[in-house]
């Protein structure tokens, strides 16, 4: 049987909706591997996907698990503004700004346990933990039940099928086999 | 000097913003004191107030502290949806549905550390820590940097100046005096 | 044949849409029973359900009429700001203010025939009808095509299943047996 | 003192708010004097220009009242969808489809006291009462604080400047005499 | 088989979605035919009908082509704002505002090649060629996907079934046979 | 004086609003200079700042211009779609989609004169002139009218301040002696 789909999700009959659909047994208070990516990082992301009863609602959970010097590496979310705070050791985090009002600036903090930050809709945005043998751990919210996150060198480096070199080189000013050697790096990696 | 405001708040010069317009030392790692209320409970939220960069970015973030046997009364977010993480301990929560599809039907779950639950916005909705002597924290976002709550038993019986008590007598099917008790016990507490 | 449907309404073909899409032989202009329910009140309400061509555009009708000493009670709607005038009669009427500004404040009027007033999205209001023994009608437009409403004492106290009464004890602080002998007044009520 | 507006309307500090900015005591149920206009039609719309607390909110209100054979002519509100109700009389009501589907379809309708009908936002629509002496009386509500209207016949041939008799030549197929005339006719008539 | 759809159009999964999908030989660099309308001018719209990927996007793009004297004659988005500039020749153009701030009041410029001009959303507007013997082209964006068109002229007089002469005579003020003449010459038109 | 601004545009008031608040003498089409920047592209950008009147209208258009070999390399636009069309020569043009469906999927497409194509918004896009001695030309909307641009080797690489070597080196998996010379490319860049 086909199932309507609103947001590319489907929609239950209100008759059929059940707690469980506003429910996921997250564990969201244990630790997550951070070994499993290169840079040392692991996002458990409570989306629509998960909870079906977010749909529509425009709302979003995740806990980020940082390695020693693991990071969260810059990314947009292209729908969806996130606000965070620091569980467990320290991040070193920042967002630049667009061309419109302050061209590519950098604001950046460093942030301890129980501490808040804003990283504002679309902008490139990036957690890093400095600590050279303690993990970090932070909860975030967005406000989107389904944000995407584009990972800028995954994306310009790794999309598949690659991007023309000619077009890279000239806009990160490298050579061509600087691009090529690059684009091998991310290659079968997202 | 006057200063422009947008959904209430100052902006600022972009020029003039800077980091700490996105950041706060909430220290929400710390527990909160919950003897301050008569429910037991205690609300901090980092909102628009308390982070200006927040400004019409629709989201805001809370801690919530419950005594053991403490709740988070039955109340509404009138232009947000909720999403909540236990940190520590257990809570009994819930939402009732509106008159439209369900019939104030009541959905229940009771959250275990690490567990993830969504109340849709505008549902009157609780949380309660059934435990006899452990406290229990959760950990909240809503999506608005701004979010109001009405807290029923507050806004119905509490409000200045008080409601008439023909309407609430007729309305809770109960005698004038026992509305007048009522409201008695919510006068100046609010 | 099963059909796609838009907020849960089914989506016509263009070329099938007629004039009766968007019409309702409504008799709004004819007294309604107020003895149907123990407040005093009856609602008639003309949404998308009634006018299929209302769907995704954000405003319906209601007819209102109540008892000598009736009253519509104290609700929210979730979704929708709604705005008034009185056909018939008196009505004394009123909304109380979110946590956020005017803490829990409540604000009222008389209203006579003709006179028009507006209850903002999300907040707590009601309407009464304070003459001893004439009826009042009221027309209200409201900003949504489907706009729930919650009734405040029916959702907190006749919730199919009951709250927790430890919840509601605590809540309106009052002993548990009060909350039992509320419970049952709103029982099999909705 | 100059003051801050939103949407070009003043706020007001959240304390200085009192019950009077959502009231209008507006006689919408006395009768309007319908030979002041041409069409023998008098609109008494209530919008965030004579009620302050509608800002923002999305909704008003309006009563209509037409003479024998009098009419609200054919019109759009760029912004807002209108459902409309019979309190006296007769109304032949219609409107008429944009391009896209069902190319420059009318529907109409004609409607009896108590009797609803919805012209939905942006779409060119009239209300005549057919008979020769019976006013009729509608009470309107619209989603939008501040409903503009497009009178068709006075923004075409009676604008300020008017707009040149060859593009309205050409428009209308007749000659520039005819548009002369025509717009001799509604000229310091707005 | 059947497809769900998205405001009316047919959503793929996202697996097959192909670049083609965001993609159209559109020849907006052809010059149209204009003598197949009476007003002298060709629209040629790329929408979401005509680009699926367009769908939700909320944009379109447009070119028209006007013959020597030839004109898009004054017409209604109901829900798009247009910008536009002149490819080729000279263009008098104008818009009307609503009645709310400046009644009815024409603001017109003529446009050179390279020139940008604003349509904003729900006005009257028109574009008119006034050179004798030069064809002029223009290249417009439209804020909808699917912005309808609601040509005055044509569904004012050439409506199917057309509106009662009754109401336009009236609104109008001129005799019903001059309606009539009116309504003959759009019939068969749209 | 000090004026009311909306969006940080001054709002006039609309009495004083004249036709040139929607007009811009642009010469669009005039050729650009594209040895400006070093990546052989100039955008002529019609937003907001340049007429005033778009204000709140969600629509811009801009001219680019393409030296032979010349591009507009990877960025985002952070709420915009973009729809364009090519004026002159050729453009190899595409967009890579987010980690949600498709993960990080490359829709590519060589655009002749005429051609029409839609960057969806949010998403890294990019359009290169191939031919090693044609300048190529593209007009585009945008649905924003003020459409920021995050340029995606400059936001990375050339921050001010710039982003730590730790993070980007990382984020990359480069070594920091690589970071820090492409970060001495964009130095001063901006």
């Amino acid at each position: 049987m086909r199932r309507v789909r609103v947001n590319g999700f489907v929609c239950k009959d209100t008759k059929d909706v059940k707690a469980d659909d506003f429910f996921l047994a997250a564990n969201l208070d244990k630790p997550r591997d951070t070994t499993v990516s290169k840079v040392g990082s692991n996002v458990t992301l409570i989306n629509v996907m998960r909870i079906p009863g977010l749909n529509t609602l425009g709302i979003s959970l995740a806990r980020i698990d940082y390695a020693p010097q693991g990071e969260n590496p810059p990314h947009t979310h292209p729908h969806a503004t996130e606000i965070l705070t620091v569980l467990e050791g320290t991040l070193y985090v920042g967002f630049v700004t667009s061309n419109q009002n302050n061209v590519n600036k950098l604001f950046t903090k460093t942030l301890n346990k129980g501490d808040v930050f804003v990283f504002p809709e679309g902008l490139i945005h990036f957690q890093f933990n400095p600590h050279p043998d303690k993990p970090a751990v932070a909860l975030a919210a967005l406000s989107s039940q389904n944000p995407g996150a584009i990972t800028i060198a995954n994306a310009v480096f790794g999309s598949k099928p690659p991007i023309s070199d000619d077009v890279l080189a000239k806009a990160f000013q490298v050579e061509k086999k600087t691009v090529d050697w690059l684009q091998a790096q991310f290659w079968g990696d997202n």
